[in-house]
């Protein structure tokens, strides 16, 4: 019996026609296919190959574990998604082993915040784990703001916005050019940071980058009460040398 | 007549089955194919799409100006890339604007430290470019790592190798996850910059991520006069939430 493998597809920032050559054969080419999502949603990695899939693709979809009565940072929410990747990390090694190959869905990069990381530390030292890279979603939402994000010597930051508000303007006050992911409800925080940082001014918000219904707007006139879930807040580096490094 | 138009292929980190399905296209169907290059080199961009181009393509290399009596960060030779922006912006204009579609090769994403944006901010406005994003260079060298650069709430600084070293120092200190590009001769500095804000021992050399000689290596146990010119060094984040964000 020929050992299997897994394989872990990124599939860039929304948009299926950005998808590397290689994960588009992958994917097509795949008998078994995993993605997490959360529990009655289609989920984001799932929905960007969508119609690519065979006809006899077997589906493993890796569901959040939920429940309403722990909040999402205590110790026993964490013990609880520890447990769910180490059950999918088990499944996914047993058919490995078996000698399936398993095609693993992860929408942007996989090394870059991705929830595959959990499985990866998990499975890399039993079987053979290959990981194809993606544009990350950032990527995608930058060219969706039509400006060049980085110029010659612009620092870029990449800041989540669930850090303290205090972390948040100190990063954002020494960097040039910024990429605040994980926005949703942390949106209020993320713009009180901003303005603090005196750049509020120069941020916007981008929605569901590279996707037909993507939307890009000057975070400073959003609604406060607005908070879209899958948005990426950027500022744009205006580059430090004049001529070589970014002239207007 | 129809208009022409400027496409901005982003081509991704070198490995061609790392490019997009959508660039994949256009460069295969290319009839105008631009890209900028040093004299006397076939250049980066250029060797990515080997073999994709079509027998009948027109190349168009745009090779940077040089002149051994200029230093690279004088204002006279700022001048001379300047002029040298604003001629093959003219061109590449003049193309479009008489029907033709002029397809240009970027290596990474073209947003991302670019060349490209230097033609983009010249063009955007007299004429039609579309920018296809692409996997940045430092994406396909953590990938080449063979481990995730970012976890949970971990924060990622981008440098240049070109900063004053108390700069990079001060972001080193305070940034879970670095990736420094340009390094080169500026190597050196770049490593003396690591060891004061104590992250040597945690640095690695990556050079020519994804292609077929990429080379992955501890900084620390670099020869000092190893000055590799296609490298970006990576420090990588451990994550500050123990479950959901980086446990090991």
């Amino acid at each position: 019996m020929t050992a299997g493998r897994i394989i872990c597809a990124g599939l860039g920032p929304g948009d299926p026609d950005l998808i590397s050559v290689r994960s588009d054969r992958v994917v097509r080419g795949a008998r078994h296919v995993a993605y997490f999502r959360k529990p009655g949603r289609q989920g984001q990695a799932r929905r960007i190959v969508e119609g690519m899939l065979a006809a006899d693709a077997v589906e493993h979809a890796m569901e959040y574990p939920v429940t309403t009565e722990l909040p999402f940072d205590s110790a026993e929410y964490n013990d609880l998604l520890s447990a769910f990747y180490d059950d999918w990390a088990g499944r996914l090694r047993d058919m490995a082993q078996a000698g399936e190959e398993v095609v693993v869905l992860c929408e942007g990069d996989p090394f870059f915040y991705g929830s595959f990381m959990h499985l990866y530390v998990r499975l890399k030292d039993a079987v053979q784990v290959d990981v194809i890279p993606g544009i990350p979603g950032m990527v995608g939402c930058w060219n969706a703001s039509g400006q060049p994000i980085t110029w010659g010597d612009d620092v870029l930051t990449v800041l989540m916005g669930t850090l303290p508000e205090d972390e948040l303007v100190r990063h954002m006050q020494v960097s040039d050019a910024l990429a605040i992911m994980k926005t949703g409800r942390n949106l209020p925080r993320v713009r009180r940071a901003l303005e603090t940082a005196g750049r509020l001014e120069d941020a916007w918000l981008v929605e569901r980058g590279t996707m037909p219904n993507q939307r890009l707007v000057r975070l400073a006139d959003v609604d406060a009460a607005d908070c879209p879930y899958f948005a990426i807040v950027l500022v744009h580096g205006h580059g430090r040398r004049p001529v070589a490094g970014g002239e207007e």
